[in-house]
């Protein structure tokens, strides 16, 4: 059994990674911390978990992290990088759901997060959490950076596509739509029921915090710099994101056939029959990305319609996913519950 | 493996059958029968289930239902009592999950349903498949009459005051509210969602359905027939059942006591602390019935708040439970999901 | 024109009324303060008013709203019993759409909000301005105390029966479900999107601060004290209440006729014909309330459906025919839009 | 007073023109049609209008539509050309709500709609009814084409870009997302609650209906042909659009200032100041277009943002508009309620 702690486990993926981490038959939760809600059981603030986990919170400061096999940061970003470095000296494997070890040049990062990283060395170490692109990689990581919700779903669609070089990388647009739960469980008044159900926004069209995480691994698949527009959008969906992709054709192919070559061996990426439109309720609450390719009218441009559960394969499953991977266990282990439709 | 047929399995009864057998370690799914959908296969139509189920909707006709160990009728009611009774005498069991064998009195059931039924023997051999009433028959049950959705929440909500008498009978109130797809998966105006979102409303007051269902569920807990208001209501979720029971306290007692007492040993019943309030999704897409107990102002009123997923627990989660029993399995096998919240 | 002062517009039921008195004939808002956003434009906080108001919210403090003929407070419980007296000694009438001056027994109201009332005085001289039982009242009233949003739907469905003495008054049931926006525009976790959507549940089932204001109103109507189990509910919908109400008969009588007589000349009342069922979105957005009679089975319980919107009738609406009758205004003028549907 | 008919009134757009005829000083609904209701109240069926409109639906073979001075066809594609030139030729205006006089080439609309064209003589008379880009020929138009809802809300969000040569036209993108009401009240299962709700799915990118009309718009507007993907999707909502929409910079220019000039008079556009994001419920069931134009990272593509209720400025309220045009009334007489918001 693999002992795992959770740092900061009161927001939603942190309850996710609850939720998978209790069903998980090789990982056993051992502790779980959060400052402000230390001693009250976890139970009792998610009763979805009534009977079937009997943990409590702990304060951070007398909770033994460094026991475990491996320590879950779902955290808000900027407490990774400080308390992350303690553990992995003392040889537990981190992965960080936070923004922290995302981005390579930790300049670029203090622009977009507003803050001075406070672990650049770790940043050089830590392996970009994408399986499908980094597995190699992810094996052997002590630190692993967990992607971004939209950076997982977009990037997923468009690899095929840069990797094989068959589109123009200069004008790439990404128009993605979010459900709610991705703005986490805070109390602010744009998340509130009221201001959301029933509404339909864009935002962040200035410069979103994934736009500089995306156009990264865009990039590195690329093999060159990519230009990219990046949209996202607030919808009202608890769960989900459904990312819409533009790219223009360079080189003709059967893209259909190219898609499903390359997710062919992925477990936890499904490519559609031709002609398909994937809901996002078809991955809820399982760690899939659905994909369908398409190229409208025969024109010159191909659309990608990639959708996620943001906090599954967007967050917490993609997690659990990487941790099965570092330690070895069939990539699949606790991961393979069916979506819940309706 | 238990061999296992469906018999209309294009329904969200139907769909969430599959999703929580095609899970389920010790079943099988060798039949789904659809007569206007032979020939499509399942994961098409219900795409949650790509590449974990390749299964074909068969014609009723050609599909060999008797080689099953038990078949689940999905159905509209009306369809088990005509086929069901070649099955049995094939020694198929059968567990249905329309409302054809539920109603002891068939004179009645043909009143509120509209048509003579086909089968009156077998409706004196079914068992109705509440297990918290009715385990020990149901082990042997061959046909098992699995109960409707309101009827399982506000059964369980009252069944610890009736069954020790601690409350008047003559005016119970049940007034219950339900998720649309309590409607089902049929093409009706009234359940479009620009008319059943952002909207709440009661139907039925009248009389619905399940009244005598309920009615005489807790006339056999009471053993006196009961008098009862039931009041249900359509709110804007897709799943989730709450009831909301009222009675006026015959005898003093601690409340809360009681119902611990009377469910400490059912893994599917979660009586809820002191001044809880169980939300739906508490449960969402999880095999519980979460209650909780109130006396309002101390006065001689005392109100039982009951949820259920009514996919799971009130229908394809409570239908698999019965078979768990019929066929000697743990409870739980294939039930243990954790609800997904949020 | 009245000259009209807005005390705290930046909530749900301050927009609400800016959307009306913005299109009332009669009315010109003179002033609105936010002692949070002085100096903002009402129409940057809430776009949907942009190039049809002007005003921007003012510091309380430099607000001249002595010189206003009617201000209206929505501001939280506990301003208006501050700040309404020295604007009442001015001459300038009130309107108080918190609960300050609804409850008449001064220590009770203080149980129940938590604090000592700092106007007692000003509570005897306030009318309860609910048109439909305290129209003359209402008319020369100095401060008008506009009902609670449940207090309005459960009132209005069981003024007739009260009035007539037909059922018994011991043990009212009230089971009320409320959309999210009567929660107001906080950031509080439990409002949120993620939190409340495809969720149900009861709240404040121990008591509810609205219970002592039903109580007061049922019991005057009644003529004698009532006893009241009143349970809330959260429902996902943003604006609308359903109470669905129990009484046991005491009288015999045509139910239907009573209800229609009793409201013909309400133009605010709609009483639906019989076996009706009133959904909340026939109200939204309208100053309505829809009502509908049941007797289940020809039992002895009869059931009333009620719905408003509680932004509306529930509150603003109300507001403003309330200033209607106070200054000699058509009762209906400025409250004449019709639902929005769907 | 001006006479108005509409044919086909059981429909979202029907309920909606009701609403805003209804409350219209200078009209009068003398008649409304429907073969499968007639006899039928309409406020029976929509019990919002209740007390309000004492109209029931008639059969359209007995109603006088020839004595109105205009007649709305709210109604199938397929109708109103088949219906509507008899009621031309005896010297009534109309005003077509659906598809079938909106595209100029009938051969096209063929293609597109699946029939032949029964009347391409009045297709070449009649006048595309977006009246910021049309209103002279409005004026005296005997036949308005009503657009459809994608097309206005992208046609709106191009047209001052396109008009003064801004943009590169070969490789438009408009990203699209509309509520569910803009499939109509149509019984079909896509369309269901539990189908809809929490859930987001892009549909028809192999090509939408709409794109036809919307190219054909966009081109005149350029003066040229231009080339344009268009990727509608399905959001929960009930009523909204919003597209977004991408263009490759040609020409320098103050972005906001172009479209501030091309708009300033327009009384139902309205054009946001910089860096906004308009959200669909600032126009529900309100006759505006919301616009905001972006320059991400200030790179050489513009993104404008353009939101309109689809039920009003999408279609019933954009026909009233244009019914006050061509009678020379206010543009916006009976069109000046504001936008529900919460």
């Amino acid at each position: 059994m693999i002992k795992v702690g959770i740092v900061g486990g009161t927001g939603y993926t942190g309850v996710e990674l609850l939720r998978l981490l209790a069903q998980h038959p090789e990982a056993e939760i051992v502790a779980i911390t959060s400052r402000g809600d230390a001693g009250t059981a976890v139970s009792s603030m998610f009763p979805s978990l009534r009977g079937r986990l009997s943990l409590k919170f702990q304060d951070p400061a007398s909770a033994n992290l460094k026991a475990c096999d491996v320590v879950f940061f779902a955290t808000p970003n900027g407490v990774a990088m400080q308390q992350a470095p303690a553990l992995l000296d003392a040889g537990v494997r981190v992965i960080d759901l936070a923004a922290d070890f995302r981005i390579r040049d930790v300049g670029e990062w203090g622009q977009w997060y507003g803050m001075q990283h406070a672990s650049p060395e770790w940043v050089g170490k830590a392996v970009y959490g994408l399986p499908e692109h980094h597995r190699a990689a992810i094996r052997n990581a002590r630190l692993v950076a967990n992607p971004g919700c939209y950076p997982t779903a977009v990037q997923l669609g468009f690899m095929p596509l840069l990797e094989a070089g068959l589109v123009e990388v200069d004008h790439l647009v990404a128009d993605a739509k979010s459900g709610v739960s991705g703005a986490g469980r805070k109390a602010e008044i744009p998340a509130l029921f009221s201001e959301a159900a029933d509404n339909f926004k864009a935002y962040a069209v200035a410069g979103h915090r994934h736009l500089p995480e995306i156009r990264q691994g865009l990039s590195t698949m690329a093999g060159n710099p990519v230009g990219l527009t990046f949209v996202p959008h607030l919808t009202p969906l608890i769960r989900g994101i459904h990312a819409t992709l533009y790219a223009r054709i360079k080189t003709e192919a059967d893209f259909q056939e190219v898609f499903q070559r390359r997710y062919k061996a992925e477990p936890f990426v499904d490519v559609m029959p031709p002609n398909s439109h994937p809901d996002t309720r078809s991955v809820r609450a399982a760690n899939v990305c659905r994909i369908a390719v398409h190229r409208p009218q025969q024109g010159n441009i191909v659309v990608v319609l990639s959708v996620i559960d943001n906090l599954v394969k967007g967050a917490a499953g993609q997690a659990v996913q990487n941790m099965n991977i570092m330690f070895g266990l069939p990539e699949t282990e606790g991961l393979w519950q069916l979506a819940v439709l309706p």
